[in-house]
């Protein structure tokens, strides 16, 4: 079972009989949030159609086209304009503020929907034979233009994977499913879920991302405090390559030298093509608690934070907002109030989930060292709120670009000594350059914070932020903003990215952190499984 | 703190000053391993002393000498018969048999001992300019032949990390600690300990092997079950490498490429030396409770373990003896017993460690496991014996080697529902193999299995086979009963080694579990950070 693609926004976020989640309120809301950064009143703004957009001339015909043909049915190669358009880039900032104004060049030659392995290894013979590059496809939803059509000289295939959907196997003894990396997260968690289980794994993106994409961007769910991201749970993998088929070592724990499974963790389509995934499993949890608790301030909350996972509480989700984000949240929520007075309270959601006494043994555990924090319950509604509208987010993005404005997440993580500091120089960085190329004179943005994902020795920092967009050079203005927050999150000790991946936008800042003889390894392990550098050209690799 | 070399047995286990573990036992004991394994009784077979051996001139003289010691003072670069002979090999059956009959061809050429990173650094310059190959040396307790000095035509220069064994940095915010690698177990545990942590990795060789030799091995400790193999503790690395300095990343998660420290851990010595290393702390447990049960047979055993691991108890070990080893040790410790009639039986060590009240709540959930499987409880008693004993099992086989016996340990892991038919595979293979080349006609061996550490979907099988010695033909015995076990293993869906590593031993293997695409990577990886191919020659890679 998969999405139909026709379904889908091309040129925004999800289905397109989206739900409208402000309603009756949305003018209320975009006046104070005109107030809010201190502009005039915004602006409509929409997005070119895709009838108006001339697309390129494919470049696939005549014997390469033919030889296509005979690897898959002409039903499934793919070269109407719906299909590029949606396949043209992902869903960041950047991609969507190009596919508004009609920016359809490059997209992809064709898009092409394998059904099984030996399909794919096709294609790649296919593709190193005629001189095409190969862009891997699950869900689309990368927000770091990891599905990027390049521009090359040579044609470009898309790969949409979503229709290898199936689940291969679930074995209850070792409790490790085998399945087609092409399965939504809705499809993939209703079949292990009739039959008892879970992988847990949750983003933001759950409903529009795919398994494989979860591990070729190397994310994170919302609840991986429990279930782990998937260098936890990836347990083998199946990767179709220029070089041949790749199955990764499938055992519970070895010595037989380094665990080559990790680097299909995160190679986002560099190497190959995921194919399928051995992931392990979870019983469906009997009991869900999420809970809102709000603290005098950040540091308190961080402090009981750190105290929670590194005391072994099992939780799934803690997330702590930081003082900003919990004034603008609970205004954005009150309709049209106002942002008030600054205050030092934060908010923190803490997630629980397993065995009901488990819940309730952890939720005890929990309560003790928050309120040795100066933590205060507010009851279940916040954590309900949040869980009934955690995959929705997004969908408010594409009313913001209606209205003249700008919003963008990026995210990093670093030691529980540094959260501070580097809170503090990302924020302040996001702040300066939002103010050094204002959208409008004289408007400023909003920037906002929240721990997202907590380990023993550390955690993540998840930024958003909003500003007025540049009507005449919006990515110019997004260009400047990003390469300030990632040049601060690299100089003040975070990873350039938690959960979002590398792709294109983070590329430029991968060589400092992986270092001289890092980074040459990694550009040796593509050299050796894709010799032509025909899978995914451009993206992660320094 | 280190520890002199010659304080240790050149061609035995531990300290020169060993235990005497048999004690006025002994010749009751070797009458009665006689009679299990049906032959004469035992002849005295002890090894040729250091004296009466003649070792290959040194390679290194004149320039390049003079070159080396621009590198490191004299003093620290050794070419006498001890270091030399300490040197040349691991810890292995066949190490112990080949060095015990005089056999120091090869030996390293020089034994070096640097005090930092800039000296390794230095070492692997000098290295590549003079044509030198190079062996990292930790403790060299492997048992697998990963510091047997390779057979070149170049001199081999061998480079013992065991001054470097300073704490750099405890991080009690983190629970971090950065730690030179060639620190021993015991000086890093109480360095730790001093400060109210623990790394927790406890494997058999802890008291002669070092924090570098842990990762490079990709072992596991006896408390895997609690803190995890390198894998898992290890956060970041600093390796030197002839192509420079790496240091891998060190975040608490990431998602910008495939995390390269994985690389690092199993990389035994073949890609560079780690010089330091970021390990995961956890606070020293304020109680231990290691407790014996005995199940009505083996499959009742595996399922508690599977039971136990699966619905989450956190146990700190699970150690099942099959029914063999059951009674083999029981018939060893009470002396001359018999081993007697063939019995189901299987003893079972729960060990747990953590908080007081997290021991006891884990002990309550356990017992009811055990229960439900017919397990009952023997108390204490068996579980004190072991833990005091827990570090002396090595020590047992020199006086076996003493005595005309061949005594060796190999391992592997599967998924728990592959645990049954692999385990009959490999008794099988080893029992038909060593009846098939006896040390002297007629004699039988004895083959013992333990399941030593659990996962969420699997196990590792760990076994011991005692058979007579060929006086003649020791080495060619010990290969083919290796070869046949290792053959059983990877045809039956075992991983080559689970925590013993690679080394010499199992690297004719290890290609059929990689994969040829898997294996090319190991490859292409080697090339680009060790370009001349001078770093452990002949190891791992396959």
């Amino acid at each position: 079972m998969t999405i139909e693609r026709e379904k889908l926004r091309w040129n925004g976020w999800g289905w397109i009989e989206a739900p409208d989640l402000l309603g009756a309120r949305a003018e209320l809301v975009w006046g104070w949030m005109a107030k809010v950064l201190g502009c005039a009143a915004l602006p409509h703004t929409p997005p070119v159609s895709l009838e108006k957009i001339a697309l390129p001339e494919t470049r696939l015909h005549g014997p390469a086209l033919c030889a296509l043909e005979a690897v898959l049915p002409a039903a499934r190669i793919r070269t109407d304009a719906y299909e590029r358009a949606f396949h043209a880039r992902g869903k960041s900032y950047a991609d969507l503020v190009a596919l508004r104004a009609g920016m359809l060049t490059p997209c992809p030659d064709a898009v092409v929907y394998p059904e099984c392995t030996e399909e794919v290894l096709g294609l790649l013979r296919w593709a190193a034979q005629h001189g095409a590059a190969v862009v891997p496809y699950g869900g689309g939803s990368s927000v770091v233009g990891g599905v990027n059509t390049p521009e090359t000289a040579c044609p470009v295939l898309c790969v949409d994977m979503t229709r290898m959907c199936d689940l291969l196997d679930l074995d209850e003894t070792t409790r490790i499913a085998r399945v087609q990396a092409g399965v939504y997260g809705p499809a993939l968690e209703s079949a292990l879920q009739a039959q008892g289980y879970t992988l847990g794994h949750y983003p933001q993106s759950f409903e529009f991302s795919t398994l494989g994409g979860w591990i070729a961007a190397r994310g994170a769910g919302q609840q991986s405090n429990r279930y782990g991201k998937p260098e936890k749970w990836l347990v083998g993998a199946e990767v179709a390559t220029p070089h041949g088929l790749w199955r990764t070592e499938h055992f519970p724990a070895s010595a037989a030298g380094p665990q080559l499974t990790q680097l299909v963790v995160g190679s986002e389509g560099t190497l190959g093509i995921i194919t399928e995934a051995a992931v392990r499993l979870h019983r469906t949890p009997e009991r869900r608690d999420y809970t809102g608790y709000l603290f005098p301030d950040f540091a308190a909350g961080v402090s009981a934070a750190r105290a929670l996972v590194q005391d072994g509480v099992p939780t799934a989700m803690i997330r702590l907002s930081d003082s900003d984000e919990t004034r603008f949240y609970a205004a954005l929520q009150h309709g049209d109030g106002e942002v008030g007075e600054a205050t030092p309270y934060c908010a923190m959601l803490l997630g629980l989930e397993g065995a009901a006494e488990e819940v309730a043994q952890a939720g005890a555990r929990a309560r003790a060292i928050i309120d040795a924090q100066g933590g205060m319950a507010l009851g279940e509604g916040p954590g309900e709120t949040w869980y009934k509208g955690r995959f929705m987010m997004p969908y408010l993005r594409d009313p913001m670009l209606d209205r003249g404005l700008g919003v963008d997440t990026l995210e990093t993580a670093t030691g529980w000594g540094n959260i501070a500091p580097l809170h503090a120089a990302v924020r302040g960085a996001i702040a300066r350059a939002i103010a050094a190329h204002p959208g409008e004179p004289g408007c400023g943005g909003v920037v906002l914070a929240h721990i997202s994902h907590c380990y023993p020795d550390g955690a993540s920092l998840y930024f958003t932020f909003v500003f007025r967009r540049d009507a005449a050079e919006p990515l110019g203005q997004w260009r400047h903003i990003k390469a300030a927050a990632s040049e601060a999150i690299v100089a003040h000790g975070g990873t350039i990215s938690h959960h979002h991946g590398v792709g294109l936008d983070h590329r430029p800042w991968l060589a400092r952190e992986k270092g001289p003889v890092g980074a040459g390894v990694l550009r040796a392990i593509k050299a050796q499984v894709d010799p032509g550098g025909i899978m995914n050209p451009g993206k992660l690799i320094p």
